[in-house]
């Protein structure tokens, strides 16, 4: 078989049977592959952005390997802010891209030119450092063993995209009959076993009173999820979560206080901050989680780190109240969970959460739209999330729309996720689409803001054609207001780029310039269940008072439990009763004497 | 003044007074300067892609450094296939990408993340195989030195694009008073002097009595064109040009032959072929001129190559009919080329030039149209190139439409360019949006296809908010035209993701959806000269057959002289007279006797 054949046959027996592409001179042979390969199918994008995206999706939803083939230079050029995704959030993807043939270079040897063949581009130099391995196969007998290790390093240890960039000659050298070669990837080997886990975490639960546990996404990605959900359940141990994390658990459970960060819920940010004892399963406890001022996060708890990433435990030394992590593979975690003995908890801990997941879990106001009688986007998401199957996908993009859909979804058993590392503009459409293509049987909500609907809009046409079973919904702001509102902080209401020389179009009429479906939604009760009955493509445009603000939020500088808009002195100091008290700190500063 | 204050004045005593971005968290205090800023502008784009592409413009049309400003992370990466085409080109242009504040990483030093703080990206080092510079200022006391030396290395030696990546603490710095720290580049220094140069060009026309001129675009990069085009003329030396050559000089030139290549004209590819002294003058000689098969090219000439980047002329090394190159600023030439001798001409070669030129220059047949009665896309390029004005700014595209309309298109007065190396899909429309903020007073028509024209769709938007006078005209042949044909030469017709999986909307209806003018053209007399007399934004959907080929083309392995369609023996072998003819060959080794 060519090497364009083997590659085809490669991405069928690992499930990865349709694969996002768009065409070129430099991978026309392996799309040709792939079309003649009767177990693979292949869907065209518009733009390769959009694929690298919807491959990212495949993992997150169905743990398959997401594959794009395109060509050289500008198609493997437009899949870097996708891949960038998958890095980022540890998600294994997959990206073939086409070279040019390299004889075309053989003239041109000790020469450091800008470019030798046409459309060719250092694609391999370019990913470095957003993928966990990229590599130009310059011999066809290597084609094989590179492909396998390729793919085996995307999977293993912690996982995340590799590229393989494969010139002309190659795809149409005769690689021989089908074979593999094994690889190792020695990244599995993590440092502790589970006994060692089992003694850390038991020794670090032995003192304490207040213990929390952070559910990460790293949880999930092992696999572990289900145990862990079950755990944390019977042995009633409060529990918060991270944005990634929230799609491995019911949120029914009893002792779920909510997500946290610098957009998270109040009460699981109190929880943080007033905790003694913080056990983080699997999350690198990111900026937007700890906010830019990370010293202050859990600074009354001591902190343990479990992450399969050593690097993620390194940056904590200089972290006096962290443990040392522990760099444990959580899918070895269902083992040893029911020899973690139950953290003791004070009666008056129990009802510090208790009252605090009753007082901030699911309750959170809007004020612009309260003031204005416009659509409030967290009760627009609470109704979408009601009348949509239990088995849904639906996928957040960036900015405003992202923190009002993780603010306020309440999570059954739907599949719900965002690129949260490299948050783009324009994820969560492409993303539904590749959710969508490997998922017939499940609805895809995708929910986007105006901007971001814009960066990827090409892909309506993908949608269209392939009839996919999406609502795409709209918080339509009218421009950029997760900026608007840092411009009125900082800027003094200057909205240059914003409100002032943005621009949208009317998505109405592009989107039924598709052929597609689309509603606008001016009223919430415009917002019918019906809409979200039918089956098929359509659009969903909810327009939203162009002030509407993201609440709660973190302001620069502060630590994550005194969250705009400010709650009164009375609640905040009793709600902070267990943890350092920073606003009580300021007065007590103010009101001491100079020296 | 604050660092980002600086950055807008900088940009702004530069000319590049409009700035092209997309606004967001990590670049909002340079976006806000700007806004401030009485003598700068900026436009919003809907992708950082176009924005990107956009400033690649404007040194092909204006010799201003094109500046983008965008967000970190996805803002920055999406902007890298507009930065390769400047790379490749030779094109000058600044990027400016916000970065994550620098305190956000404090507590992660010696941790090797993949990523600190939120949307954070390493930019700086997955551009560099595509910048000449690229740094990411870590010190607010940098920034002035870092910024000049940035701009210098961009318009210095062969020219090309540069990033600066600003954390937002430095955007924020006081930076103190305006000033400049001057930065000399030493690659301006080049090998040659211009005595030295005229030496060795007046010893290689010594000898010979065929000579030919290849007119490249580093020519018109150096400022050198209206003298070389003036010399040519006066001395009566034929000469052909490169595709991003033929902007630089009028056509009308009696001895202007045509350009060159795999898609080139036939009459000046048999010029390359038959010659036996050829100058070229700042071309980079890539292989889409030379072909895959470069050694081929030129095979009965000495090649003498003039070249700003010595590394260009390394790769001739093993070429033996090469002179060694002379790695000479042709911004000097003016000044020697009155000295440089009138090369010798015999009477056979001034006949057999007129002659080729008489035959095959401006005449191309387009097989299919005249098969199936559609419309040639030649004509209808040849129809627009007469009624547009003469001072017009014209862009083509990628794939097949490039090619069409380098075919066919007589330059006169206008500036006519395309992103010869990268090539993307979409580079048309949004370079033509560059082109016309800078140039209120000039026609711009962009060429694209039906593929491309969808990958910066999103961009109508920013057409249509500025009311930019741009005819976008979109060659229609229902899908990837350029692959097609070459999946009928290899692929036995199979059409994988071309005919079969691509898709295209109605543009029709999106156009209008935008609220654009709308012109579909099925026949060639709807082309009327009205559609380009108004001003404003208009698109223009040309229909053609989805067979349509592009003719003449080179096939794979073949040399430049002998494109498909074939050419009878008898055309041919006259046409070959004075070079090395590869078919009498293969004839020739058909007929001998066996060994």
């Amino acid at each position: 078989m060519t090497g364009a054949e083997y590659i085809a046959e490669f991405l069928r027996r690992r499930g990865s049977t349709n694969v996002f592409l768009i065409t070129g001179g430099a991978c026309a042979f392996i799309v040709d592959a792939i079309g003649r390969n009767p177990g693979m199918k292949y869907t065209c994008f518009q733009h390769e952005q959009a694929a690298a995206m919807a491959a990212d999706s495949l993992w997150r939803t169905n743990k398959i390997v997401g594959a794009t083939v395109v060509t050289s230079g500008p198609g493997a050029t437009n899949l870097i802010t996708g891949i960038a995704c998958s890095f980022f959030d540890s998600i294994p993807t997959i990206h073939i891209t086409g070279q040019v043939n390299q004889n075309e270079e053989l003239n041109y040897k000790g020469a450091k030119v800008r470019q030798a063949g046409f459309q060719e581009t250092n694609i391999v130099d370019m990913v470095k450092p957003i993928t966990k391995y990229a590599v130009k196969i310059t011999d066809s007998t290597n084609l094989k063993q590179e492909l396998c290790k390729a793919y085996s390093i995307a999977i293993s240890g912690r996982m995340g995209p590799v590229l393989v960039d494969i010139p002309m000659d190659v795809q149409q050298a005769d690689v021989g009959e089908y074979s593999e070669v094994g690889f190792e990837a020695t990244e599995t080997v993590t440092n502790a076993k589970p006994a060692d886990f089992l003694a850390t975490v038991n020794e670090f639960f032995k003192t304490g009173e207040r213990p929390l546990v952070l559910f990460g996404a790293g949880v999930g990605l092992a696999g572990a999820e289900v145990e862990t959900e079950a755990w944390l359940i019977e042995r009633k141990i409060p529990f918060v979560s991270s944005w990634n994390g929230m799609t491995y658990f019911n949120h029914e459970a009893p002792n779920y206080c909510g997500n946290i960060g610098v957009y998270g819920n109040r009460g699981a940010n109190f929880l943080i901050q007033n905790c003694d004892r913080l056990l983080v399963l699997g999350s690198r406890l990111d900026n937007r989680q700890r906010s830019g001022n990370a010293g202050s996060f859990a600074k009354s708890a001591r902190v343990l780190v479990i992450d399969i990433d050593n690097e993620e435990l390194i940056k904590y030394q200089n972290n006096t109240n962290y443990e040392p992590g522990v760099n444990f593979d959580l899918s070895k975690l269902a083992a040893v969970l029911t020899d973690i003995k139950t953290p003791f908890q004070s009666d008056n801990w129990i009802e510090y959460w208790t009252n605090s997941k009753e007082k901030y879990f699911g309750k959170i106001p809007s004020s612009i739209p309260e003031k204005y009688g416009t659509i409030s986007p967290l009760e627009a998401v609470r109704k979408i999330n009601k009348v949509i199957p239990r088995n849904s996908i639906v996928v957040a993009d960036d900015g405003a729309n992202l923190c009002w859909v993780f603010q306020s979804f309440f999570r059954t058993e739907q599949t719900i996720y965002t690129a949260g590392g490299n948050s783009p503009m324009g994820y969560a459409f492409p993303a539904s689409i590749g959710a969508a293509i490997y998922n017939k049987d499940r609805r895809v909500i995708a929910f986007t803001g105006d901007g971001s609907m814009q960066m990827n809009i090409q892909d309506l046409q993908t949608m269209k054609f392939n009839d996919l079973d999406i609502k795409l919904i709209i918080l339509n702001n009218f421009g950029y207001g997760i900026i608007k509102q840092f411009q009125d902080l900082y800027f003094n209401g200057r909205h240059h780029a914003t409100g002032e020389g943005y621009s949208q179009p009317d998505f109405g009429k592009l989107v039924e310039g598709y052929g597609i479906e689309y509603h606008k939604i001016e009223k919430i009760e415009d917002l019918r269940g019906d809409i979200f009955a039918a089956k098929g493509p359509a659009v969903i445009d909810i327009f939203l008072h162009p002030d509407t603000m993201i609440e709660p939020k973190l302001e620069m500088g502060r630590s994550i439990e005194d969250q705009f808009p400010y709650l009164p002195d009375e609640e905040f100091n009793s709600a902070m009763r267990f943890g350092f008290n920073a606003r009580l700190e300021v007065l007590r500063k103010k009101s001491a004497p100079e020296v």
